[in-house]
């Protein structure tokens, strides 16, 4: 593990090198295209909220941790489907924030159930903002989240079969 | 890329393979004796709320997305206080939520400033709960956050030199 | 409109006698079947929430002004699209609600534009629950919302072209 | 209820036809002097609360979605009350909303019990801004909401004879 | 004032020691027998609202902080209104929570302008608790909050001469 | 304490007296000076929260019932622990805000045992802000608030023993 957590290390920062290395590059949106992001959301729409005042930072920006609450919620949804029960978010994969969303903006979350456990669900997870006033669809991030079937008292359950 | 990205689903896989491996560990809470975890937390006090019932979901359970909430705005409050200003998420390392955060809780959140690029800042962030009527303190999960000093047209700038 | 309001409390009288003429519908869901919904939604989806614990009432249910609230924002939406700008809702549609919404549901919000005038903009919307634990879908209820395009000033502007 | 649709839509286009008539009518405000809204609110007061800045829409407008949630909010206290217990939302009465509401106003809204049914009830609302650093109150909107009175399982159930 | 300010203080402090005096007094809602509060409220209704299960504590009460809440929010809108333009809360004066407030009670708070000072408004509150599923209309506490009027930079400013 | 209570209400009067009395004084934050706040936070830190726009009034400060729901949570956390279970506010002190919090301030809120009675206890609470952008940390307001321990029917019972 601690190799690992070296390895993720190394990954962010030789993208953050890549900021440092070029001072002309101004923007930090200008990150993703360095992301070989595909110009279409992957996986099922399960959560669309418009980003509102009320969920901005001290600066009047909307801030990453409601982005994450979003997703987490999203992945709750398709993880509560599969499971059919109860679930508790055990693990979220390193992630990049390519471009920011801002009051106003429609967040458009994208789950696909990436791999099944016996007790566990890995989903994979994609947020896209639809800009304000126009019909531009960015993509902001993406991740992977896992999640643990419970019962009713807290403790780990197998994922039932799938539904026909 | 590739490759750390299937070094982390080795390392998250393995711990899933541990939860499917051992049919007796009943709690997702006993992963936590896998983890090093040291028993005191680790950086500065920056985040302490209440866990309230509006921060639920469906099953009266605290959702990690308000944990990752929580997690992402004590980050924000180290990055605003080191970069003198304005800031914004742009990544968050992979980790893993060891136990629950229930009703009551306190959650306590610590950060520790990991290393400084020129326009970027790594902050080490934790997360423990202090149980409801009782004095128990347990970590809940650990990550690191990376944010950008922002200017006011949202465009990266420098970190300045840290203050005297 | 004396006699619009007379008829509208025709046709909501002769809904509420039907359920006082027969003591053996016990169930108000039971309301839908008199109603002449589709089995599919109309409309493009506009948002996508889940209902949560902190919007529920005194007694635990999600009461029906969230539910009204979603769906003035999802015309919202569709009306800031098409007016390229700011808008205000001036009107609903009288409206039933054929069914309740519970703690866990998924909200999906469709909407439609449905006629256009000079400075207005009357959207149709359906509003339907995916239920919790479970891949049924049902209609809540539908309506028109009518939005008029205002300018800086809070006045009404001309709605412009639609965009090719 | 075919009919009664199309009634709506002519009685709610006549109304919007006027607004594209008058290209002198700036201010859809000005709407209010069709409007044969009385001086003095109608009704009890049953909810009077602030207009805040966290509920407001991208633009920073209070949007018409919070309006009728209050709306709602208010005709439940109303058919509690009547009902002595639990009840739900299940129609509302075409409504145009006259005036905005402003951040810092103070929103009054009036309920009257207007007609009880076996099961159901029909409340009378109006919804008054108290304009913010001023005495000026002025009628927002008025509608009729129906609640039916449910039980412990949420079937309809009979409203009981009114207290003495 | 002096001498009212005092004996506040005497009663505070004595009806403490009458709960730990008095073993058989069990419940603390009973304390009210020993405030002379009167059969009505006192003052211009300010702010009426459903206490709802978002606020409640882990407990699921509805706590005392959100009580304290509204009633500042209640001498807001009076201060404001004697005030012409902008206030801040400066002082609190003893208070005593005479009876709990429970989920789906209506908060009725009451504001009197009790004196004005050349930058500053002393402003009379009381909570009423209209019981759920009741007419029931019990005092919950009282108090004075101190407001005073500031400009657009924040610094105290005169209050007006009141309007005729 | 008796005399203490005293000398509080005192310290109120004259300092209301003071804003009368002398008109070059033109900011109320000017006061502190007034308060012999010491330089350091007396107690445990118990709440640490970021002040947001959603906490805001109609003007966008951070108005000072949020302050005191924030210092009533801490009182009540302290409480719970020292109870070892359920209570309810039942007084607050006379209190004065020295200074204002602002959108983006952190909010520290430190608690200390008072004293304890048969059934409540009291507990000493001090708000400081460390202001946005800064490492300056100021006392914002100080006061007593006093819970009593009550059981699962709200009835008052005794506070339990310390642990040890």
């Amino acid at each position: 593990m601690r190799q690992g957590t070296a390895l993720r290390g190394l990954r962010l920062g030789s993208r953050l090198d890549i900021i440092v290395a070029l001072p002309r590059v101004k923007r930090w949106a200008v990150l993703s295209q360095l992301d070989s992001s595909p110009d279409q959301p992957h996986g099922e729409l399960t959560i669309r909220v418009v980003a509102m005042p009320s969920d901005t930072n001290a600066n009047g920006d909307i801030f990453g941790g409601w982005v994450l609450s979003q997703m987490d919620m999203a992945c709750g949804i398709a993880a509560v489907e599969r499971a059919q029960g109860r679930v508790a978010t055990i693990a979220v994969d390193a992630m990049t924030f390519i471009r920011p969303v801002k009051v106003g903006d429609v967040l458009c979350v994208y789950t696909d159930l990436d791999r099944v456990g016996r007790t566990s669900m890995r989903i994979h997870v994609e947020a896209w903002a639809r800009r304000f006033h126009s019909r531009v669809r960015e993509k902001v991030t993406d991740a992977h989240f896992t999640f643990v079937a419970i019962d009713e008292n807290g403790r780990s359950r197998p994922v039932p079969a799938p539904e026909r």
